[in-house]
């Protein structure tokens, strides 16, 4: 009896990324041991080809982020990557050469990341592509950073640059001008799990959340969770250089820029008192980060303040599914 | 800011089903502390709308079969259930009702198989709906069942009946006329996953797996990994009581049901010697099981017998999804 495809093609594109407890991708299940002395985090993440990447992104990219936006998630609980699943719905159509980059996506950042396949699932789909990833991290016991420990009076925080994914998008939908160096389109197609910050604020940011759909609607989130209105001042979101661009052109970009999503950046809450310590740990771990705002006592909710100090609206509330 | 539906989406329909680590599902991630002195076990499967489970389908049912599909991983290894995370692509008409019936199965199956949503992930799909699930369980250190061990002249076992879910999916497709009963149509859409039964073959079973794909291509799935061939007594394979009436209308259907799928029956090889042990651990795991062939030396392969005692072909080599 010949094997059919679905094993070839696991055989062939995926078995190469397993780690020791995958038994070669071809038992029922994978077994791990877990570390001893260790928390395990658990996160998972689905991509749908058309609604959070492109069908004609390059397939390594896709692999990328898929495993990125999950390794987002763990930079958020302060955790260190350790395994995951996949399970991939795939078209019939879909082409071994689709796969090969898919699978060297996925493997160059098991590499940088550190982290290898455990095992999942590989069906047809009489539709678009849908990828669903689950990561395992650890953390120390409790250490994890989490939601609901923001108080009034921290300073919010963010990492790296905003709006340069929701651009990226627009770029490659034709709805903005092309940056020149393709630094936009780049954000969108990989994002940049911020591992090294994540891990450098267990114990010292009060709470945190990775910021996917939207600051503001984030922001809100954190909000909730914590029981605290929020402080956004619109004038100190850190902006990349094609994004300082886009606003000198026309201003109107910068609220969107703070409601559009695929930031994947951290979004944080610390004591002011702590904040060299903060600047000193963001620097370690050779991210930058940028002071937005502050928590505040009254109903959870967030006030946006605009570059001239004044409380505004936001355009809308950030990324919505359905 | 008012929530978007995904969100209230998810805390109207899955928050009730998450368990301790979960964090109100209102995190990044959940956490776990792995419980000591066991090995973790996981496996990750997907089901397609109109591939894994018809559209019309009660919803009820497609949470269940989406939880038990992996706890039959689980009971292939002789693991016992401990959380899950999910993951739901769904089109932007999936109703209220529906999101109710599918939660209300899961929660059913939650609570008569002892696990919790730990996490996940609610995306809208251009598509037919898209559902993954990653399980994990537990076993005592190197207890797990594997598929590699079976040795030449072990017995050849397999649980319940073989071939109820494929008619079963007949039926529902007006291929084949109705049991009184519905059993098939049951047992199509809501498979038994064998968890007792795997526990009690720990250190008794040389090899196991589920039967998903088909039994004769899962059987050569086990050959491969054990390096065997095996015998594969047609006329030995536990039917039921419709199954049965089928094949005296029509003996086609004999070798039609040893290659259909949806089975999810757990496969074993076990020394003949421990026949007797084996026969006892299945009635304490009340859970029916039957000696359908052998293994062998030669190269890997399955060799099937007719009622007749003479080797046949097979019409077709089991369920591929490419």
């Amino acid at each position: 009896m010949s094997l059919p495809p679905e094993f070839a093609l696991i055989a062939r594109h995926f078995r190469g990324l397993a780690g020791e407890g995958a038994l070669d991708l071809s038992d029922d299940a994978a077994l791990l041991a877990p570390p001893p002395g260790r928390e395990l985090v658990l996160a998972a993440d689905a991509m749908v080809e058309g609604v959070h990447y492109l069908p004609d992104d390059p397939p390594e990219t896709i692999g990328r982020k898929l495993l990125r936006v999950n390794l987002s998630d763990l930079a958020a609980m302060g955790a260190e990557p350790l395994a995951y699943l996949m399970t991939t719905a795939l078209p019939r159509g879909t082409t071994a050469e689709w796969l090969e980059g898919f699978a060297a996506g996925l493997a160059a950042d098991q590499r940088e990341f550190g982290l290898q396949v455990l095992g999942g699932d590989t069906v047809s789909i009489p539709g678009p592509a849908c990828l669903s990833l689950t990561i395992l991290g650890t953390v120390p016991p409790g250490l994890a950073l989490r939601r609901n420990g923001a108080r009034a009076g921290d300073d919010l925080w963010v990492s790296g640059t905003i709006g340069d994914g929701a651009l990226g998008l627009a770029v490659l939908q034709g709805r903005a001008p092309a940056d020149a160096a393709g630094h936009l389109a780049r954000r969108y197609r990989l994002p940049e799990p911020r591992l090294a910050l994540g891990r450098a604020l267990r114990g010292l940011a009060h709470a945190a959340m990775d910021v996917s759909d939207g600051l503001a609607q984030d922001l809100g989130h954190l909000c909730r969770a914590s029981n605290l209105g929020a402080m956004l001042e619109l004038g100190s979101i850190p902006l990349s250089e094609p994004a300082r661009g886009f606003i000198q052109d026309d201003a109107t970009w910068l609220p969107r820029l703070a409601t559009g999503g695929d930031d994947y950046e951290l979004l944080f809450a610390a004591d002011p008192a702590d904040a060299a310590r903060i600047l000193a740990a963001a620097d370690a771990a050779g991210t930058p980060v940028a002071r937005i705002g502050r928590f505040t006592l009254g109903a959870p909710g967030v006030t946006v303040l605009g570059p001239d100090g004044q409380a505004m609206a936001l355009p809308r509330g950030g990324w919505s599914h359905f």
